[in-house]
C-alpha cells in the first residue's frame, strides 16, 4: 500500500495507536465511544480523556489532558504511516479483510484496570490474520522456564501446529524466552502456522535476543502489534499486549509460570473473554509449574498433558474426539464369569489337575473345563502333558 | 484376649473372615442380610449363597454352594481364633471401641462386583483404629513409581503425620513397594501415625521384601486385615482391600499411578464413598503420572502440590485454611493511583528532573512531587544530589 492510499480513518487510527503508550486504557475508551476521528480531535484539544474510561475502575492512572495533547501534537499520522510502509509493514484497522472479528470481543472487557478493543495492529509476515486466528491457540509462561518446560511446549506446539491428519492450529505467543521462544520454534520446526504478539514495535525485535526467531516468525508466520514502529516495550505495554494474545485464540494453554508470570494475566483474559485456559502440570518441586498447578486446582484451568487433550478441549462439542484412554490394555481384562473364578484359582506356580481346579475354583466340572479351554484358546493357561493346568503369563499388548 | 474370651459372634465372624478369600462379596453380602450366626449356617448347610448378592451386578463369579459348604466344614472357627492369639493379633467386630463407624459406610456401597462391609478386622500394633481413622489420609499409587513419586509421597506424608503446628494425619497405605511404602516411611520418619492394610493375613507380611517396614508400622502403628492368619493375597483380595484403604480416611491421595494402576481403583472407592479424592500431578513426560492427570483432568480428583492443600480440602468447612497464596510478593504491588504512574515514567537507566517527570507521567506537578515521596519511602524511587530521581530495585520479600 502506498501512503496515498490510506484513508483519513486509517490514519487516525495509526496516529491514535501512537498514543497508545501514554495511556492506553483511556485512548481506547476514547475511540470505542466517539469514534477515531472525533477521539483524535478531543485529544488534541487538550480534553480530559480520564472521563472517556467511565466504567469507575479506571481513571486514577490517566495523565491529564494537557500532557496527551502535548503528546497529539508531536503525532504526525501522515509520518506514522510512513515509518509504517518504511518498515515493511501492514496496518490492519476493523473493516479489513484481515481484521479479526474476535477483537471486537475485547470492546468492553477488562482485566484489572486494562482493556479494550485495539484501534488498529501493524503487522507483518505472508499469514492471514483473521483465518488463523479462527484456528488459533495461544502457548504462554515463563521467561524464565525449565528444560523441562521448554521441551514440552516445543512438542505440544509442534503437534498442535503439525501432527499428521489432525487440524492444523496457529501457535500464539509473546515472543519472549523461555515457554514463548519455545513454542513458536515447535510450531516453525514443523512448518506449521505460529503468531507472535509483540508490545513494542514491529521494527525493533524485543527482546533483542530473540531477533533471529522474531525475524523467522515474520517470514514464515506472522508478527503483530499495536504500537507502531519506534515503540519500546513497557511493563503495562505486556499486560495490554496478553489481551490480543487471548483474544486472538480459542484456548490458552499456560505452559509454566512461577507465582508472578505474566502467563497469569493472559490466563485471566482469556477466562474474561469466555476462551478455554488450560495448563499443563509438572514437578511439584519446581517453582515454575506453581502457577499451572493453583490455576488447575482451583478450577480456573483445565490439565492438558498432550495435544490430544488441547484438540478435545477445543474442539466445538459434537465434532470433539472423547477424550482418549491410551496406554496398555491387558490381556484377560474382558474375561467374565467362570473364566474369571478359574483363573483366579489357576496356581501361582506348578500345575492342577482339572478336579484340583474344580475344588480351588468352585466351579463345576462341566463349566471348569469350558472356562479352562477358553483361557487356553486366549493364551492365558495352559495344559501340559499329564492334564494338568497351569497359568501362562501374558504380555501387555499396546491398544492403540 | 484369651480363646475363652472369644463370644459366639466373634467366632463366627472369625470363621466367616477365613471364608472371605473364596468369594468376599457373596459372604458379605449373606451376613449383611443374615447376621453372622444364620450366615454361618447357610454356608455350612451348602445352601447357594450367590442369591445373597441379589443386586445383579455380583453372582456370576461366585462358586457353587457345595464348594463353600467343603471350604466351611474344613474351617474351624475356634482354631481361626487360636492362629490369631498366636499371632499376636487382636480380632476387630463392629460394637468393639476400636471398631471405625466409618466401616459401615461400606453397606451396600460397591466399585464393579466387589463390595460390602467387613465381617471383622485382623489388626496389629499400639493405634486405635477408630481414633486414628478419624483423622486418617489415605496416600496410593503405583509400585513400580519413580524417585520423584516416592520423594513427593515420603515428604507429604511426613508433613501430614508430623508438621508442627498443625493437626496430625494417620497416613493410611497399602504396604506395597513404591508410593505405598514411601508414605508408610514418611509418617515413620517424624514419629507420626500410619496403619497399613494388607490383602493378606498378618502373620505373613507380603511383599517379603518390605518385612522390616512391615514390622516397624506393626510396632509403632497399625496393619490391620479383613483376612485371617494364613490368607495369602489374591487380585481379588487387593481390590476389595482397597475399599477399607478408602474408608478408614477422609480422603485419598494418588501420588503416581500408571494408567492400570491398583490405586485408580482405590480412588473409585474414596468417590464412592463421598470422601475427597487428590492427586498429585508430575511430569507429563512420566508415564507414572498419567492416572493422575487424568484423574485431575476429568475432574475426578482435586490437584493437591503439597501438604497444605491436602489439609485446605480435608479440613471441615469453616474450620479449614483458606487455600494460601505462597511465594514471593514484590515490593511496590499494591501501589496505586498516580505513584504507579510515576513509577513507570522513572527511566531504566540514568534520572530524571522533577520537570521531566511530570512531563512523562502526565500527573501535575504537586501529585508527582507527593507520588515521588511515597515512592522513596517505600524504597522504589531515590532522589539524587541534584534533585534528580532515578529508580530503585527492591529485592523480592518472602511472605510466607
Amino acid at each position: 500500500m502506498s501512503i496515498n492510499d490510506w484513508t483519513d480513518e486509517r490514519l487516525m487510527r495509526a496516529a491514535l495507536g501512537a498514543l497508545l503508550r501514554y495511556g492506553a486504557t483511556a485512548v481506547l475508551a476514547l475511540v470505542a465511544h466517539h469514534g477515531p476521528a472525533e477521539a483524535w480531535q478531543r485529544v488534541a484539544a487538550g480534553d480530559d480523556i480520564a472521563g472517556a474510561a467511565d466504567d469507575g475502575t479506571r481513571g486514577g492512572e490517566v495523565p491529564c489532558g494537557e500532557a496527551f495533547a502535548a503528546w497529539a501534537a508531536a503525532t504526525d499520522p501522515r509520518r506514522v504511516a510512513e515509518e509504517t510502509e518504511q518498515a515493511g509493514l501492514r496496518f490492519l484497522i476493523p473493516g479489513d479483510d484481515e481484521w479479526p472479528g474476535a477483537l471486537d470481543e475485547l470492546a468492553g472487557c477488562s482485566v484489572g484496570r486494562l482493556g479494550g478493543m485495539p484501534v488498529g495492529l501493524w503487522a507483518a509476515g505472508p499469514g492471514h490474520l483473521a483465518r488463523w486466528a479462527k484456528q488459533g491457540v495461544a502457548m504462554v509462561g515463563a521467561r524464565a522456564a525449565t528444560r523441562y518446560g521448554e521441551s514440552v511446549a516445543m512438542r505440544l506446539a509442534s503437534d498442535l501446529a503439525g501432527e499428521a491428519g489432525q487440524p492444523h492450529w496457529a501457535v500464539v505467543s509473546g515472543g519472549a524466552f523461555g515457554i514463548d521462544a519455545a513454542s513458536h520454534r515447535g510450531a516453525l520446526l514443523v512448518a506449521g502456522r505460529t503468531i507472535g504478539v509483540f508490545a513494542n514495535g514491529l521494527d525493533q525485535p524485543y527482546p533483542p535476543g530473540n531477533a533471529s526467531l522474531f525475524r523467522s516468525v515474520a517470514d514464515d508466520g506472522l508478527v503483530i502489534s499495536e504500537l507502531p514502529p519506534g515503540a519500546a516495550p513497557t511493563r503495562h505495554g505486556f499486560l495490554e499486549r496478553n489481551r490480543l494474545i487471548a483474544a486472538l485464540s480459542q484456548g490458552t494453554i499456560v505452559v509454566e509460570a512461577g507465582l508472578r508470570s505474566g502467563a497469569r494475566n493472559t490466563a485471566s483474559w482469556a477466562g474474561e473473554l469466555g476462551r478455554v485456559v488450560m495448563a499443563v502440570p509438572g514437578p511439584v518441586t519446581s517453582a515454575m509449574s506453581t502457577t499451572p498447578h493453583r490455576l488447575i486446582r482451583d478450577g480456573e484451568a483445565v490439565l492438558v498433558a498432550a495435544a490430544r487433550d488441547v484438540r478435545a478441549m477445543l474442539q466445538p462439542i459434537g465434532q470433539g474426539e472423547e477424550l482418549p484412554l491410551i496406554g496398555a490394555a491387558r490381556v484377560g481384562d474382558d474375561l467374565a464369569g467362570d473364566a474369571v473364578v478359574v483363573r483366579e484359582a489357576l496356581p501361582g506356580r506348578g500345575a492342577r489337575s482339572l478336579s484340583e481346579m474344580v475344588l480351588a475354583s468352585g466351579v463345576p466340572l462341566a463349566r471348569c473345563l469350558e472356562a479352562l479351554n477358553q483361557l487356553a484358546d486366549r493364551g492365558l493357561a495352559a495344559m501340559d502333558g499329564q492334564g494338568r493346568w497351569r497359568v501362562r503369563h501374558a504380555n501387555c499388548v499396546n491398544i492403540t
